[in-house]
């Protein structure tokens, strides 16, 4: 029942047909898959996008692992609103600077002007500060932990469904501590769930350190990312977590009545992760049949496929089959369509579901099922009596292989460089490039403007090189430059 | 260990100390229990609120018990965009004139002008019947059944949390149908879906109905809602189900090709419910201490405090309740706060916790502890071994128990009446109040004018009396009037 090679490549050709040659044109690739596969559609305005139900199936998946991960550590989720006064922007100097370009601006509402125009929030510390500074008395209320899952908007210029549209989904959590050390705890701890979400849920290797303050948050004392490689070997940002110090607890009178009598300031932090991991999965999975999802993120784990579905018995085994994977917590579906189950493979390819699973006559009369595996296309031949065990354990081998096989591809484009020709090379070359950095704007816009790369995060614990490979200057920090969606 | 009246008396007098009198003054009492009990909070535009993690919770109840009765019936969540260029609204005639005065507008973005103002989703039909008519292509695509969570804005004057306020939190429900009998059916599904919920999740008893031309959605061919009485008599509309016809479909050209080969519109619906669910629980079920809160949304379903907690044993025997009880799935927490139990006692009556469970020095030696029931204020002593199985149950009683007694309460401010005195009479005296009606809007106006009620839902099910009640002519209908929130 193995797929010869020859037979494989011609496959392959025929969903070029489809979409865009993953080698050719990765962009067009990534296009064509998130709209036929009905991920995603364009929204009527401009930069906005349609979350389809595969795609949001998958955001459903992702909310309900990483909630319950946040829940374990004491979070509470809570519903802040949408509009916030544009006043409150100003009140965190750094944080209107980075902002108030990219806000959209309610003005008028109920049939008139209204008195002070309200922002949609591009991101929530202004609003929930405010709230905060009301609720935070005493030294008893602290910490404050807590989660929201929302809409955010930021105006931008060019986008991409996922990657970067005007509304997007995501999750912020805004903590309140009593001391530095707990509040930075706090946000080293995010980095540490999202880290964990992003390798065991995801399969995505993930490199996590602090950012430079070019890239940091607007308003963050320091700011901490994870960055995922993508298959054409630029990083996509895909989690941050922010030490804010007391940058908002002072813009916004976040303060409380300590033990030894005193009023003091709080210590924030803020941490976030969006609709923009779908992209991540896409970019990091996919091949030229299209999409390949993990399978705790997959909407539907295993497709069952009718093969000669007219003949007796065959769809009662598919249902019978359904049912018992069902029962065993996997996510099965069978496609009844009356289409032909060659058609139907291709379909489910291109969807990325795990495993696919063929049950025709002759199948039956042996007691057997065909099982394919999306990521590696492997078929194998499996009992029916017991098929739920062998799928489930399955779906537990795929997830922890596409994982490793990530962590293989990534690892091998990790370079390391001590000149700036050597980043442009190795950025060039589609890697992901160490290199020691003296710390300085200068050197990091240079590199950003001959390479258009830009620095992703620090990782100084691996050993801080003597010199700046770009101006030779004795070096502060190492850093990972790359170009970045 | 029962109470006595004259200690539950005094007691009483305590909360009034902190919330108003329900008896007295109701609305006053509303406010002062969804504030005191951390539900919500005002937010800092006029009309808004914060849902604080103990509503919110409330609300990620409701939202999985909801969703999973959709998903049942085979409809799939998506996300469609916030923003709707307004024209989208000038498309159903009737439509904009019932949304178009509520909505607020986005007029900058970006730091510019826009070239069309972009509306606030008020309710999303105008941008996902845009996107229907691009997915729908055949009769193979029908039906079509989607939902979202999500937020949304109607401008409004007066506001009260949970409410009425200008953001609030939903899910809209919204379906394409080859004909007009599956639409209508699936009108009626989802009603029915709303009604098995409101009794069997919030332990409230509605009655539905159709709505009359004067209170149906703006652009429904007919509207069908669900009532529920409040304490103070006055009903809260807390579901209703839109059977919109092709009213949507030819505004937005949602056509198919039919097995025949002809092009046909299709029939459309939606539903929705919102968090103004969390106001019904509250208004149906509170007391003079605050909130009681019907099990299966209550965010703690049993709280254990420590007697004396102090002496040694205690907070082991209350951790190892609490670890029963969650085993069971009961959402248990125990109190540990520096504070007396009497203090607690009070602090969670108000906050509506179903049972509580008190443990001192004396039940571990006796191996026993002392449960009490929020709804009744009932208390009995029972042994710690087998607890688990003791609270399960008691959690189911009162959860029957509170539906029951809802129903009672209600039924018995249930009236009928033949004259507009009558009908007046009615309502002063704080009933729902059944009466024949010709099918006037001046006959409904009158009411409405002097009496301050609205035709709530119709009842011809019953049996239509033969006058309308306020004009004497040939009744056509029999209506439910009642004050409104």
């Amino acid at each position: 029942m193995e797929q010869t090679k020859a037979q494989l490549n011609a496959k392959d050709k025929q969903f070029v047909k489809e979409i865009a040659d993953i080698e050719e044109n990765f962009a067009q690739w990534y296009t064509d898959v998130v709209l036929k596969t009905e991920l995603v559609d364009y929204g009527p305005v401009k930069g906005t996008m349609v979350i389809r139900p595969y795609g949001y199936a998958i955001w459903e998946n992702i909310q309900r692992e990483m909630d319950e991960r946040f829940k374990a550590t004491g979070v509470k989720n809570a519903y802040f609103p949408l509009l916030i006064p544009m006043s409150y922007f100003t009140k965190e100097a750094e944080h209107v600077e980075g902002f108030a370009p990219e806000v959209a601006v309610v003005t008028h509402a109920g049939g008139a002007k209204l008195e002070e125009p309200l922002a949609i929030r591009p991101t929530s510390e202004t609003i929930i500060g405010t709230m905060y500074s009301k609720w935070v008395q005493s030294y008893r209320d602290l910490p404050v932990l807590m989660n929201q899952w929302c809409n955010v908007m930021r105006w931008e210029k060019t986008t991409r469904p996922f990657l970067r549209t005007s509304e997007f989904l995501w999750q912020e959590g805004h903590t309140v501590h009593a001391s530095e050390e707990e509040a930075m705890e706090e946000t080293m701890n995010k980095l540490a769930l999202y880290k964990e979400f992003a390798e065991n849920v995801l399969a995505i290797p993930v490199l996590c350190g602090r950012k430079t303050e070019k890239e940091k948050f607007a308003g963050a004392v320091a700011t901490f990312g994870m960055e995922a490689m993508m298959l054409d070997g630029k990083s996509l940002q895909a989690g941050t977590s922010h030490y804010l110090g007391q940058n908002f607890s002072k813009a916004f009178d976040i303060k409380y009545l300590d033990k030894d009598g005193t009023l003091k300031y709080g210590y924030t932090t803020s941490w976030g992760t969006s609709t923009r991991m779908i992209g991540a999965v896409i970019m990091a999975h996919g091949d030229k049949r299209g999409l390949v999802l993990p399978p705790r993120v997959a909407p539907i784990q295993a497709i069952i496929i009718p093969v000669a579905a007219h003949k007796g018995g065959v769809m009662e085994k598919c249902a019978e089959v359904e049912d018992l994977l069902k029962k065993a917590g996997v996510r099965a579906e069978t496609d009844i369509r009356d289409m032909s189950p060659g058609w139907k493979f291709n379909e489910w390819e291109m969807k990325g579901v795990p495993i696919r699973i063929e049950i025709g006559p002759r199948d039956i009369e042996n007691g057997v099922a065909v099982i394919m595996r999306r990521d590696t296309l492997e078929k194998t031949t499996v009992p029916i009596c017991g098929i739920d065990n062998a799928v489930a354990e399955l779906l537990k081998t795929i997830q922890k292989d596409m994982l490793e096989s990530s962590r293989k591809r990534r690892d091998a484009k990790i370079v390391e460089a001590d000149s700036l020709d050597g980043i442009l090379q190795g950025v060039e070359g589609k890697n992901f490039v160490k290199a020691g950095w003296c710390g300085c704007r200068e050197c990091e816009d240079k590199v950003k403007e001959a390479g258009q790369a830009t620095a992703r995060v620090m990782c100084d614990e691996e050993g801080v090189p003597e010199k700046c490979a770009v101006c030779g200057k004795p070096a502060k920090h190492k850093v990972i430059f790359a170009r970045a969606y």
